[in-house]
This record gives structure tokens, C-alpha cells and sequence, in this order.
């Protein structure tokens, strides 16, 4: 046998070994607990609450970027709809927000063949004068491409990042694609760019321009940034070809004003024996403005509190406290869950457990988790309880959503239902946002696996112990 | 035998004979003409011409309605692109078109949960004040709703019509809703309404609005009239539900210029011995203004000069003459068909069969006609030659479209290979009509279709009679 073999065999059996020992000292949920898990399941694929609210939210309220009036507006209606669901411990946490306003944007060809584009200007992106820049555009693909160019190929120049987006189930191809959107504008600045326009980081062949935040580097000049659609993308790709010099506008009014009051809203059943022990539920309750938030957060949103209040018509009571955080701004540089980590002063442990839901509106396809190698066996049976669902079993290296990221990074473990996002970049950060986009079926079959896994995750018998704050290896 | 039985008996009879009478009476297809119709039908399957064709015109000339910049362009691109593919007597027919355009336009809902939402003004609306106009919406279905309200329910008032229009594959359900865009505003105007606003004439729900034509009445104001997306109407339609009043604003800039100069854009291949016979394609050159234009009805240009440069390609050459007219402006008032049939002084009757592709970029799923019966056999031949195809057959009562139905109340013949229309209507008008939404498999399958049934159309050994220019029932 060769070594290798040997080792791997070694490895097998300590692993082995290993899981069998933790799943002897890792307790067993109740039979009443699964039960219970049972019923949420059963009750949740048969209940409206969760698109009652996105319904809600997207007509009373609809778009809420952070400063805005909806922003202000989203929140008084987190505080009526908990209290009207007779969540405990209603209240709102001050935050501090940023008050970034789009205003108008036009991008324009000029030449070769003039054609107007609809566009958005990125979140955060500064202005341009009334009349516009004007420039010769300069086609990439990626941020690696522009750094390949040679001196001085993009000075003065608009720079055109011209990458599509892969469509994954899990997102991941967002993830790879979007650093021309966060880190592009400064990058092309950096080489004496006077502005960017990317192809919007966006599955859809649909002609929604996509808007999405942008990280300013400190150090370089500030440059107007703005999206087209895919079929716009491809449209002004095909005005290279011919190998003449395209030129092209962007206009856009985007400013800053000064930063805006708004707040978290959070809502609590309480716990009964545990009730120090606060399994978390986070969501934004923020939007872009171009749609109206049905499935960036509404959707979230939605879940988490039919969650809650599923869990709250239960005969019995969870035993760790079950809080629904609706977070002020994640979208342009998450204000709120910021707010929420500062707040804590050293409390952090007492939130033993969290949950996210800001992927759109399901249905849920897979559980992960990073919790504790000690709790993956109660992971283990709680994904058996979730059979019916006929979920996959994920790994167990989630990182937190961009909002619970903070409090992950603390050691606090995490459950992650994860959420189909096999279309949801195609709505995502557009107009196109809207209650169209919300199945109801495969809400109510999202609600049903958070329902369950978040109430046997408030049952635990065992312990959540913290987590290392070094992500694992991916497996 | 009950008598009724009897007279279907003795009238399928009569059918039976009159149909056997008629096939004698028509001469076959030589089979030559027939194998080069298989030839045809091969070729297209495998040619790109017909999408690089609406890839130019959308890539380099885009929007082009009646009498904007884009129509002059789209004017010179059909003649250029006619050259280019060899057709004979190229030239335009001078076409003086109305002259609308579009500003921009805001609506708004101000009570009771203010939201804006994307819109359109109908094409031709009027615009309004600089400050917009404000009133209370009442919300109807259809023109019988309006018509069946109480005196005075919507004087002075903003008319909501919130109808959606079902999905089909023939395009019936657009003929069913569409009157409240065309007759709509006229409509409310005739009972004091001050403005109006309409579910989009529309299959889809991504968010786009969708323009169209209004006529108005020459008797009553003219009110400004917009148009929002499907999912924006569902939301209007639920800021309703809880009883109290729905206050909306519309703004508008969109006004009449002077009437402007334009063309129909005409390319042949020539006929032999039948060469004074013509075989019209017909489609339209411009497009409304938001998108550019690449269903409607750049697949329709480029279908038909697609088909004349396969038929030129051909060892043999067509008896009669193939006629490929580029209308301009359909969208607006049929301008270019009107100016069509007007400089024919009579000579109406020389135009024997006309084809007309205004209904997107396919497949093909069905073969129509409206010819004299005794040319029907000839439809038969026709239909068992496209077999490969595998298309339905389909009636003879097909009405020309908005360019042929001048030429066709004149008596003329057609030919239609049905455009299959389910998608159509997601798309058509909208800002969503870009290249993206061709589908090059299907548009090739379009053209097979097309090409084998033109050129055996020009083909037939028999005469092309005129037809009735009373329509037949519908069987």
C-alpha cells in the first residue's frame, strides 16, 4: 500500500473517530422539539405571513435607500408590523447613515454610431458636471486586463469594464465578478481614468442596468461610475469592432448629502430557560432606490418575521431568545449591523447563534453551517428533520451575510438555509425588483426551512460553542 | 336522419366537390420550383444573414421613429444594406411622417403611499403643465367599465384602466386589450377626465412600460395618456384595496413638431417571364423610440431581405418580381403604406401576393392565407412543401397587417407564414426590445419558412386571382 494511501486511510479513521465522539457528547433535540420543528415546517408551507409583508412593505413603502423618506418610512413600518405580529421588546436602534442621492445618470455613445444607453449611476459615485465628460472609451474585461494595459492607455480615457457574470446556484459567480463594480472606479482612476462604466455585474439579458456600491480607494481621485444592462454592454462591445475609436458621455447629478438619522428595528420572542442565549436573525430593511426591495431585502425581511412569528404561535416557548434584527443600510456600507456590533460592548457572546437571510425569496436548497466541529452532530439532526424539504447538505464554512459578518467574525456560529440564487442576479439592485419577482410557493417552502431550523436552533439541548475566527480551509 | 344532419351532409358534399373542382383546376408546382424551395428552406436553416442584418441595424442605427434622427439613418442603412445584397432597383419612396416626440415623463402616486413608477407616454399623447397634472384615479377594467359608470365619476379626475392582456400564441389577446390605449383616452376626455394612465398592453412582468399609438377622437380634448408596467399596475391597483382615495400626478414633455421627411425603402429581385407581376414583402422600418427596435420590426427587415438575397442566390431565377418594401413609419399612422397605395394610381392590381413580418423574429408555427379559394390547392402544395418544417395550417382569412392592409382591401392575395407571438408581447414597445431578444435558431427557421413560401408563391404556374375584399367569416 503506498504511503499516501495509508495516510489517507489514517485521516479517514481519525476523522472518523473523531465525529463518532462528538456525536456521543453532542445531546439529542427532544422528540417534543422535532415535533414542533414538524409542525412550523407544515404550518409555514401553508402560510402567507411572509409575502403579506413583502406586499406590505414594496407598496406602502417601496424603495428605502439609506437618508431617503422610504428610508425613515421602512422603519416606522418594522415597528408597527413586529407589534402588530406581537413580537416582544419592540423597539429602534439609532444609526447613523450615509445619504447618498443617484439622481439622474445618462451614458451616450457618440461615435461611432451614436446611441443613448439607460443607465445608474453606481452607489456612491460622485458626479459629473452638467454637461457631462466626454472621452475616449477604453475597453477591458476586468481589473486584471486594466493592469495589463500598458502606461497611459486609459489617461483621460472612460474606462468600459466589459466582464459578464457567470449564473451559479449559490452566488458564487457574484463574487467573482464584482470587484470591477466595489474596487474598478479607483483602480482605472489610479491610471488617470476620468470615469468608468461597467457591464453590469448581472445574469439577466433583461435591459436593467444594475446599481451596487462602490469602495473608493482614499488615495486616488474620485470618478463618476455608471452601469449599463448586458444587452447595452454587448451593444457598445460591438462598436469596437470595427476598430474605430468609440466615444462616449456620462452624465450624472449623484451627490452626497450630509449623513441621515435611521435606525436597526428589532423585535424579540423571548426565551424561557435560556432566555440570556439570543439566537439572532438578521435581514435589511434598506433598499436601493431604482426597484422596490421585493427580493433585496423585502424578501429577508419578510422570512425572518414570519419566522419569528411562527415560532411565537407554537404551545411551547424556545428556550433561547429569538431576536429579529432589521438592519438600517447594509447596502451602501452596513450601518446598521456596524451600529449593532459597537452597541454590544463585550456582550457579543449572548448571541449564540445566527441566521441571514439576504439571498431573495427561495425557495431553500441546501443547509450549511459553521458552527463548532463539537455541534456539526446537531446540525446533522436537524438536517434529518428537515427531510421532507429535500434539501442538500452544504459544508460547514459559511462566512456570515454582510450583515452578520461582524458578529461571525466574534466567534458566534452560524446556520445558513441557503437560499436558490440561481435568479436572483437577475433582479438584483434594479428597478426590476419588484413583487413580480417573489414566488410565493417557493417563499413559503423558504420560510418552512427557517422556521424548523431556527426553532431547534433556539431548542438546542447542547451547548453553541464559539468558533474559531479563522475561516476554515474550503473541503 | 334529422334534417340538420342531413344539410351538413349535403354540405360537405358540395365543399368536397367544389374543393376537387378547384384542385383540377389548379396547375403543380414543377419540381424544380419544388426542389429549389427545399433548396431555400436548407440554406436559411444555415444562414446568418438574417441576424447580422438586425445586429447592424440595431447596433448602428438603434431607435428610429417617425421623423427622428435615427429614421434618416434607418433610412440610408435599408439602402445601403439593399445594395450590399445585390437587389436590383433599390431606391426610397420620399414619405412625409408625423413628427411626435416623447420628452419625459413621471408617474407618481401621492396618496395614499407615495411611490413613482416607470412610465411611458403613449405615442401622440399630449403633454402636460411643466408641473404636471394631479388628480384622484379611478380605477376601471376596460372602455365597457368606463362606459358603465355613473355621470360625472371620473370628470376631472385620472382614469387608471387595469386590464392585463392574456397570453397567446396568434397575438389575440393584443386585439382584445388594446382598445383602451388606442380609444382609451378619448374615451375618459368624452366623460371630463383629465388624464389617463393604462396597464401596459403586456404579457410580461419585468418592469418595463410599453408604449403604442393612441387615436385620438377629433370631438373631445386631448389628455395626456401614459403607460405603467405590470408590476406597477399591480401595485396601483393594491394602493385601492384599502378604500381610500388613490391620488396620482402625471408629468409629461412630450409634443408635436412639424411633420418630417422619411421614406419607404424599396429593393427587387426581378421577375422573368412574370416580371410584371409583383410578390410584396413588406415590413417596417422604424420602430418606437425606446427600444431599438430589433423585434419590432428589425426582424421583420431583415426576414425579408434575408429571403430576396436567398432567392438571389438561386440557379434559377423567380417568374415575377420580388418586392421588398422597408415601410416607414407603421408605429405611428401607417404612413409609408398609405404613401405606398397612393402612388400606385391604379396599378394595384400588378402586386399579386403579399407577405408582411411584423410579429417578431419567430419560429414559424403555422402556414395562413386569404387567396381567392380556387388558389387554395396551391396554399396546399405549398403547406406539404414547407412538411420538414413542421408547421400547423392554418386558415384563409388571415388579415393583412398594419403596412399590407391597404393592398389587401384592394384585393390582393396573401401568404403568412405565422410568426409565433407568445413572447411578443413581453417585449413590444418597450426599452426591453434589443438584440438579446432574438433568438438566432428561430429567426433562421423564420426565414426557411418564409423563403421557400415566397419564392414558390412567385413561382405558381397558375395566376394569383384577386380576392373578395369582403372578409369571409372566420370557419
Amino acid at each position: 500500500m503506498p504511503a499516501s494511501k495509508t495516510l489517507i486511510l489514517v485521516g479517514t479513521l481519525l476523522t472518523f473517530l473523531a465525529s463518532a465522539s462528538a456525536a456521543e457528547k453532542s445531546p439529542s433535540f427532544s422528540k417534543a422539539d422535532l415535533a414542533a420543528a414538524g409542525q412550523l415546517r407544515e404550518r409555514a408551507l401553508a402560510d402567507a405571513t411572509a409575502y403579506e409583508l413583502i406586499s406590505s412593505l414594496t407598496t406602502e413603502v417601496g424603495p428605502r435607500s439609506a437618508g431617503s423618506s422610504g428610508d425613515k418610512a421602512a422603519v416606522a413600518w418594522g415597528l408597527r408590523e413586529m407589534q402588530r405580529l406581537g413580537f416582544a421588546n419592540v423597539r429602534s436602534m439609532d444609526v447613523t447613515v450615509p445619504h447618498w442621492v443617484r439622481g439622474e445618470a445618462e451614458f451616450s455613445v457618440l461615435a461611432p454610431w451614436p446611441q443613448s444607453m439607460p443607465t445608474l449611476a453606481l452607489g456612491g459615485s460622485v458626479g459629473t458636471p452638467a454637461e457631462g465628460i466626454e472621452a475616449e472609451a477604453v475597453m477591458v474585461k476586468d481589473l486584471d486586463a486594466l493592469k495589463a494595459l500598458p502606461a497611459d492607455a486609459v489617461r483621460d480615457r472612460i474606462v468600459f469594464f466589459n466582464n459578464r457574470m457567470e449564473r451559479t446556484r449559490d452566488g458564487s459567480g457574484y463574487g467573482r465578478a464584482v470587484p470591477v463594480r466595489t474596487a474598478g472606479p479607483s483602480a482605472a482612476a489610479a491610471l488617470g481614468a476620468i470615469g468608468v462604466v461597467i457591464r453590469s455585474i448581472s445574469t439577466s439579458d433583461e435591459r436593467f442596468p444594475h446599481t451596487g456600491a462602490i469602495r473608493y480607494a482614499a488615495d486616488v481621485p474620485r470618478i463618476p461610475a455608471v452601469a449599463i444592462s448586458n444587452p447595452d454592454a454587448d451593444a457598445l462591445a460591438r462598436q469596437f469592432e470595427n476598430g474605430k475609436s468609440v466615444r462616449v458621455r456620462i452624465r450624472s447629478s449623484s451627490r452626497d448629502l450630509a449623513p441621515a438619522p435611521s435606525a436597526n428595528v428589532i423585535g424579540e420572542i423571548p426565551g424561557t430557560d435560556l432566555a440570556g442565549e439570543i439566537v439572532i436573525l438578521g435581514a435589511h430593511l434598506d433598499s436601493w432606490d431604482p426597484g422596490v426591495g421585493a427580493i433585496d431585502d423585502g424578501a429577508g425581511v419578510a422570512i425572518m418575521m414570519a419566522t419569528a412569528k411562527l415560532i411565537s404561535g407554537l404551545d411551547q416557548k424556545p428556550r433561547r431568545t429569538i431576536r429579529v434584527v432589521l438592519f438600517a443600510n447594509e447596502e451602501f456600507g452596513t450601518s446598521g449591523s456596524r451600529a449593532y456590533v459597537e452597541a454590544l460592548q463585550g456582550d457579543a457572546a449572548r448571541h449564540v447563534l445566527g441566521f441571514e437571510a439576504d439571498f431573495g425569496a427561495g425557495p431553500v436548497w441546501r443547509l450549511s453551517s459553521r458552527v463548532n466541529s463539537a455541534q456539526l452532530p446537531a446540525v446533522d439532526q436537524i438536517f434529518r428533520a428537515l427531510a421532507p424539504l429535500k434539501l442538500a447538505r452544504g459544508g460547514n464554512e459559511v462566512s456570515g451575510g454582510a450583515d452578520l459578518d461582524g458578529l461571525a467574525k466574534l466567534g458566534m456560529p452560524l446556520m445558513s438555509p441557503d437560499l436558490d440564487g440561481t435568479k436572483y442576479f437577475d433582479v438584483h439592485h434594479t428597478a426590476n425588483d419588484t413583487l413580480a419577482k417573489v414566488d410565493p410557493v417557493a417563499l413559503r417552502q423558504a420560510v418552512a426551512a427557517f422556521a424548523a431550523t431556527v426553532w431547534l436552533g433556539a431548542q438546542y439541548p447542547g451547548e453553541w460553542e464559539r468558533v474559531q475566527t479563522v475561516k476554515p480551509p474550503r473541503r
